[in-house]
């Protein structure tokens, strides 16, 4: 079984085991994965961009647990959505590679998700 | 091999492909994530409860398409740290599942990441 | 002196007086902003709506300090970019009126930014 | 009448005038500000520190614009709350003044908010 559907199926269950289901609905579940997505860029905010790509192993572990955080909403809205992620990840990378096609010299100047 | 490993040496190679490797250094891409989740948040915000479980399609497609790039971002994010996200899933979930026990009810009243 | 002024310069004497100019980078602030907008949004990711608008004592005082902080950041942005904050506002303001016009009847039926 | 109080008084009535009340709910307004919040950040993303902190003249004028819509959905959630921000903000500033004491040296170490 795929990791993120074997990830989304036990995180599903989780909140079942805990009657989160009625909290776990989607409005609530995006306003959540902003509030995650905030704590992670929080981890980022005082560091240079150096610092950033050297991070101490501590505040790697803290930026781990905060990407997994984002990463357990956006499964669980998916799934209370009956979204599949994967594939509309491989959409949306195919709609950007129409939008920014690859140059003969092998280089675009712009960042597609702006 | 799995679907999110996968993803991710997709999002690498289009990322080199286009000589984006440059702008996706960690703190950019944890400010490009924020950037994606407020985007989410915002196909919600004049919603009801009501209205976000019974999405329009085309609404539907819009709200996959900023889930999409939330993943594609925070899976380039992990990439550049070097960060398994389904491992890190994997153990937030387990510390979760001590901070939150199931009761003998099997209901707990409160939500784990608040 | 005006209010908002007023708290912008105190802010910045805050910031001087502990040497934190160094951090008090625009592209910081903009990333501590997002941080904090993300940690005021916690605060009702769990809320019914009805829930939202009768806030108990202890959870108005939560919001009321997500709230300071998102001004202390916003403010700090508006000063070390020397941009006007209430003109800013004003003249979107202004922008808004235009794009979303009073009806006859008194009533549009969307809403500007979104 | 000091500014944030007047712009306050008129965002209230902008909304009012268009009927848009019954969107401006607490939990609605602290989600938009969330992605105004993500919007400004998005304008950050890609600049260095040093880009960031000489914007050209256009990038200049999207800022002040996300940062006046940021502004915009703090004034009014605060409305809807019958908050007073300034009040906040310097309440939380005199709690950050205790967390934070200057030192002899009148330097500090660490940042307040993270």
């Amino acid at each position: 079984m795929p990791d993120l559907a074997s990830l989304t199926a036990d995180l599903r269950a989780f909140a079942a085991a805990r009657g989160w289901q009625r909290y776990h609905r989607p409005k609530n579940l995006a306003m959540a994965l902003a509030g995650e997505a905030g704590e992670l860029a929080a981890e980022f905010q005082w560091l240079t961009p150096e610092e950033a790509e050297a991070l101490t192993p501590e505040k790697r572990e803290l930026v781990a647990g905060e990407m997994a955080d984002v990463l357990h909403y956006l499964a669980r809205l998916a799934d209370v959505l009956d979204i599949d992620l994967i594939d509309a990840a491989r959409k949306k990378m195919a709609r950007n590679a129409e939008r920014f096609p690859i140059r003969e010299s092998g280089v675009t100047s712009t960042d597609p998700v702006t």
